[in-house]
């Protein structure tokens, strides 16, 4: 498993991987990751909009301000998110960064935190610090490296979620290479989820900021697990500038935001897939909407309604619970404009029953992945959102109680 | 049962009813219901507020409206949601009310037409009308034709819910009886909830209507099973006068509406009690806010997390998922002010794990009926608000696909 990950990625010039196990988890499980660019890299990142942040998250925005989107370091670690965690958080969490910056004499605003895992437990300051070492001293720039940072970073995901896709511009050819942990909490605007996008094309932290920003509203931000937006969200995108591939001509920026976007919507399928109790991927296509934002906003409520995501889990065509979302939305649809299909098959027409093949349409809904399309009768603009079932599963999952 | 809870009832002066079993239910259990005020009542209503309604809630508001608040029936069925059913549904829905009215010789907008059930499947017209009849020739004023009024309306509710109160003001009485449905689709601002309320005190309709209202929003409007909105929510309130007892004066109407609130709170209690599922009534009281509505709306996020709710099925402690809604809920809350108190016991204090006994804290959670509260350190503000737990008896039940 671990060969078959590593032969599918390639690891952008200017980048080396560790992970360790220093303690954190229960399990014995890897749960101390490090990604290093030893002669720098441009970086931008976006975080949580949960209020409620992590240490992490408030150590990670200063570090990039101070640095002004430089890093060398990024210091991950599951099982514990740091978060409500107060002062000796905060604490620990410079500490940590403190440590490592000194281990690799460089400034401490070059290294990036993260955590997950659970919340309101005092961050293990000690496990980390002395797990340092050995972190740094097996580092390397192999797929095999990197494969260790991916599973390290994992929670209660079952797989690991890479994807790599390379840009040609000239003579030049860059390497993206993006991996993420994701499973609960996952809702837009980020969740408990971390993604990481290293490439060894050169960019300035602006450049990257603005690709990152669009590539995400409409691929990661796009995603609902249960609703739950986590605290300790964050995706970070890395430019070494190794390949020599500029991204400073529009042309060849269009090129590499064209590939990130694979990228990351390729995590994003990957994260919904392996979401917690997950049997059914959910292409929700919301279509006939005046605008993008009430087309995102219908398809968020849809995503979120419990009888409606327990009806995917039984494979029922109860097309009336998708019809009573939309109506509560908060867009003034006029019900008998609005129409859902199953797949090709139209379930409801103007708001009114469709006639269609109740066994044929329930096997449809059987398949691991279904598409349904609503369409609002507004307007021309769409948006397509990824999200699944709400299965028995995934309460025994988050209602198992922990010991 | 059918005698303990026909003890449990005092019918109001001036109030008939019945119910039979008309063939729309599978089961064949009763599902069609009438409660008749003969000689006329005085009546104010509550409406979803989904836009997608269904035809009784369009025929119910414009008889209100056509009638000016005066009605002699209701009619309810039970089994089918009369929603998304287009044209064709509304004229079934106005056809039942005209046969009614007819057998009755009233006018035909004095019906008021209630619909619960499935959404989207034909209104079996022929079946009511059928039935009407033997619906007219048994109704009584016993508390026993109340009962049968009571188990009629019943979808997935495993039991009935009533809730009645008296008013006194110098010699005269007057008697509150409310009753009501619920079980999934449960959240404010009416869900598939049916309450009917039934007074001979003496009242106009926008005397009752200024009551109800201010009732419903402390009450019915602050409880959630699963966050959706159903398609036809109705609450009603119908005086018959019969008792003398005048909602003229300001200290009497006070009195009344509060019985009123007490009637309305208790079957509000007992419709999240005997929600899907439901393992744990949770109290959630919102404390320190700045007003009441940003105190209800942190409610209501905290009430509809899948994550807090599983947690809650698991009687686990995990406090931090709590905090995490909060953090999304909108609100610019200050993470370092909020604390969180399972029962009497802080798990959070100013945004920080507080000292507790986990075991003695997971015991607590494992009641049936928890109280938690939490103190946004904001203001003077607070709500209370009933919801319950997310179990995988809720996915079961909604899952099981329709056969």
């Amino acid at each position: 498993m671990t060969e078959s990950l590593a032969s599918q990625i390639e690891v952008p010039a200017g980048f080396e991987f560790n992970a360790i196990t220093c303690g954190i988890k229960a399990s014995g499980n890897p749960d101390l990751a490090l990604a290093l660019a030893r002669d720098g890299a441009s970086a931008a990142a976006l975080f949580t909009r949960n209020l409620v942040v992590a240490a992490p998250v408030i150590v990670g925005r200063k570090h990039l301000q101070a640095s002004r989107g430089r890093l060398r370091a990024v210091l991950v670690n599951s099982g514990n998110a740091n978060c409500a965690t107060g002062r000796p958080g905060l604490e620990a969490c410079r500490q940590s960064c403190t440590q490592l910056a000194k281990a690799l004499a460089i400034p401490t605003a070059e290294v990036l935190p993260s955590s997950t895992g659970v919340i309101g437990v005092p961050f293990p300051l000690d496990k980390v610090t002395s797990g340092l070492p050995a972190l740094l001293q097996s580092s390397s720039s192999t797929p095999e490296a990197a494969c260790r940072f991916v599973r390290a970073i994992m929670t209660t995901d079952t797989r690991p979620k890479i994807a790599c896709a390379t840009v040609v511009a000239g003579s030049k050819r860059a390497t993206i290479f993006g991996c993420a942990k994701g499973a609960g909490m996952i809702h837009p605007n980020m969740a408990t989820m971390l993604a990481y996008l290293f490439t060894d094309a050169e960019g300035t932290p602006l450049q990257l900021k603005s690709m990152l920003k669009t590539v995400a509203d409409r691929t990661l931000n796009r995603i609902s697990i249960d609703g739950d937006t986590s605290t300790n969200d964050t995706t970070l995108l890395m430019a070494s500038g190794k390949s020599g591939l500029r991204l400073s001509s529009p042309p060849v920026r269009k090129r590499f935001a064209d590939a990130l976007g694979r990228v990351c919507a390729s995590l994003a399928e990957q994260i919904v897939k392996d979401g917690e109790g997950v049997q059914h991927l959910v292409r929700l296509h919301i279509e006939g909407a005046r605008n993008e934002p009430e087309a995102d906003q219908v398809a968020r409520v849809i995503a979120t309604s419990p009888l409606v995501k327990t009806a995917w889990a039984g494979a029922d065509p109860n097309w009336g619970r998708i019809l009573a979302a939309v109506g509560r939305s908060g867009i003034s649809i006029d019900p008998g404009r609005v129409s859902i299909a199953f797949g090709k098959q139209f379930v409801c027409k103007h708001g009114v029953v469709a006639e269609f093949d109740e066994n044929a349409v329930h096997e449809y809904l059987s398949r691991p992945e279904v598409e349904i399309r609503v369409h609002l009768g507004r307007g021309r603009a769409s948006v397509s959102f990824l999200t699944c079932d709400l299965t028995a599963e995934y309460v025994r999952i988050n209602a198992d109680y922990r010991t």
